[in-house]
């Protein structure tokens, strides 16, 4: 097996094909890989220019100051073969290809330069991704060998001032634009990326090579997986029993679900999507979660994330509310989800009860009304209701249009969020504001949007800490 | 049939109950009626107070200067029926009660209180909405009597500034939090509302009472209902067929689907949730659109809005991506949403494939692959898939992070926009820049971050011109 340490954590890379025209992808590669504070040597590699965006460019990968550890490859395609066996023989032991044109194309000739990339990487024992790809992103090293033009420095930190300490997301991605898509839409809700990697055609590495590898890292916590296909059925299941034991869960978006879906896939990745049936079974073995898009798979991990070590014991829910329509939303959402929401104990009631205007319920959805919710904030009563042992977890709507109600009701929160054994969810029915995500992210709380989403999320942790008993029972 | 009129459109309004303490909600409710710029006086009426908020306040609604055409009640239940005997004989026409402690409540003594008020307003045939509601808004008048926050002035326009001569949508809710969530999540994609109603306990006027008055009115292009229960058959069925008839689509959430959800709703708003199955039928009949969540009824109502004269014929998709991962995401997505994706006839591909590069394809999903994009735009693209005889509408997969690539292709957009006969529907698979939305918004395409979204609004599109070309073969 080759080292993909070498392809993601290089000292020095080598971009062959970069180029000063930052109008296209080759010149763009550059650009993004600059404005980032990469502490190694880049060195562009360029038959035409001699210097490249202000870097001494070199005619060939055996002509570097010393062997580059990463090759970035963005040429044509039918230069990839010799360009590759040059780097092998330059003592280069990891490339990624973001060149297109191989076994994706109609007709035999990509194929056919596919295989010769296969064998060439084996030769040399080379880590190498693609081809057909978008590059990949280590955030540790401020290192984005990528034209994606999601990672142009300044649109978004790599990596979130506070990450809350709770843990971080790889992104395994065959789609390079799907795959920064993660990136792009998990930012803003604070979600810490410590990878993202696009894989395209999967010549050589495939995805769950890259997940066996961080992994045994240790770094990663959750990871949102963009396939096509399962290239590899052994290192998959491999690899995905070593994630459930090792409670990383494995948030997967299976594209080409339908005859229409599985041409597109085809003609992008020359994948064959294979049966959504046998790939739902064997994520159900395995205790792989699918998603159902891109937000979606992004709001799954951020409540992993939040409540990874109080996973739900079932599928009870208990609702609180201050919008009784709210409410009701969510209890219709819970069970369409296959979640259970329970009439709450009497004990539980009685304690609720004391704090309700006569038209407020502790029944279930618990709608405490707005009034209890203004006189006493939303800390007290969640607290109360995870308290019932009729529940295995909380959804509790919010408003976060306006923090000025969370903001008095945040140091209750943020004892709740450490304190309490079950996982709490919140979802904020109208469109939050920036300032309330924050705040409820900071005291432990991802803040969902969407009801099904956040529905969901309580279910698939249930179902993985399900998935990972059975595992330890044998 | 009391004069809604009089209730929407009054020259002058009475708030019952108002108070100079502004974190109550009694204070809020004329804090924010004061914020916007509503032409005709407003009276508090107090028990207690002389001014209230630099008002002359009243003691009683039959002390005004000359009787009110609307009575906002923010009272304890108890005092609402008296107070509401009072308006009448004093000659108002129009109550909103937003008291909340009757029918919801359990107990016969809520229900006795709400069969006083209904008898009241029958005998003075008086337009009454509510009681537990949280007021309305009528965005042209500038009047909002409701305690909602997201209604307070200055956080967003009632009108977009640019409403593109799109239409308007009318929310009309029973629940006051997520009637009011609607507005919240719409006015950021630019959709422009007319009115929103709460209906709480719909002990008089019921929702298609307003939906009807709405309708004669013929102001309002498209509907965003949220339902608990539909009180009065008759009235739902005459008035469905006279929407379906008009062409001005109900897009409807109907909450308690589940056990949960009705005991929800029984305690909200005192409504018999009744079996989904029943409601779907009912809603089927007539045409009426189901919607999962209020961020999807809102992207419904976006896309009816922006195509509305050009419904799909059919449920045949051509999809056009730049993202050979979002297109099989897309198709995906098509085909759960019972759509079609067929291949494209070969005119159509050939007139594609002489500007793809050769890993592009044009089989349909169309990947004209980053590199076609770049050089051409996604106008032209889109036009020549909307060509195709074997399609009905068209999705377009955009990256909508940056205006870069957008901006120069303005133009073509909002030519192909106006001259399409078939509808066509951008999604971007990316986290959209706000001037990317706003750009394709004015070009005359609403923009859809969820993938599945989109493909259902098409759907519900084409189930909707069939609804209507049934009912006009009778």
């Amino acid at each position: 097996m080759p080292d993909i340490g070498k392809l993601l954590w290089p000292r020095s890379v080598a971009v062959v094909g970069a180029s000063s025209d930052t109008d296209g992808l080759r010149g763009r590669i550059l650009q993004i890989m600059k404005s980032h504070s990469f502490a190694g040597p880049i060195y562009p590699v360029s038959r035409s220019e001699s210097v490249v965006q202000g870097l001494k460019a070199f005619r060939s990968v055996d002509e570097l100051p010393a062997p580059a550890d990463l090759a970035v490859l963005i040429i044509p395609a039918k230069f990839v073969p010799q360009e590759l066996e040059r780097c092998g023989a330059a003592g280069i032991r990891a490339a990624t290809i973001l060149s297109s044109g191989f076994a994706e194309e109609p007709g035999g000739a990509g194929s056919a330069l596919q295989d010769e990339v296969r064998a060439i990487a084996e030769r040399y024992d080379m880590a190498v991704s693609g081809p057909n790809a978008e590059g990949f992103v280590n955030t540790a090293a401020a290192l984005c060998p990528t034209f994606s033009p999601v990672m142009e420095a300044g649109a978004t930190p790599l990596i979130p001032p506070d990450g809350h300490g709770r843990g971080q997301v790889a992104v395994i991605s065959q789609s390079g634009g799907m795959g920064f898509a993660f990136f792009d839409h998990g930012r803003p809700k604070d979600l810490s990326f410590r990878y993202i990697v696009t894989t395209g055609n999967e010549a050589c590495l495939e995805a769950f090579d890259f997940v066996d590898y961080m992994l045994d890292e240790g770094k990663t916590d959750a990871f949102l997986l963009l396939l096509e296909d399962v290239k590899n059925l052994a290192t998959f299941k491999r690899v995905a029993a070593k994630a459930l034991a090792a409670g990383k869960p494995l948030i997967v978006g299976k594209l080409g679900q339908s005859d229409a879906g599985s041409r597109a896939v085809r003609s992008h990745t020359g994948a064959r999507a294979g049966s959504p049936a046998d790939y739902r079974a064997m994520f159900d073995e395995y205790g792989v979660i699918e998603g159902r898009d891109a937000i979606e798979m992004i709001d799954i991990a951020a409540g992993f994330l939040a409540f990874r070590s109080r996973l739900p014991a079932g599928k009870r829910v208990g609702i609180c509310t201050s919008s009784g329509g709210g409410g009701a939303w969510v209890a219709d959402a819970c069970v369409a989800a296959g979640l259970d929401v329970p009439l709450l104990d009497a004990e539980t009631r009685a304690l609720i009860d004391v704090h309700l205007p006569s038209y407020g319920t502790s029944q279930n959805p618990v709608d405490v009304t707005a009034q209890a919710v203004h006189a006493r904030g939303y800390a007290e009563f969640a607290r109360l209701v995870a308290g019932s042992p009729a529940v295995d977890g909380v959804i509790v709507v919010v408003t976060g249009r306006y923090p000025r109600l969370l903001v008095g009701d945040r140091e209750p929160l943020a004892t709740l969020a450490r304190e309490t054994a079950k996982p709490i969810f919140m979802w904020s029915y109208t469109q939050p504001a920036a300032a309330c995500g924050e705040l409820l992210n900071e005291a432990g709380y991802p803040l969902f949007t969407h009801v099904h989403h956040c529905a969901r999320a309580m279910r698939l942790m249930a179902d993985y800490r399900a998935a990972r008993e059975r595992l330890a029972k044998g």
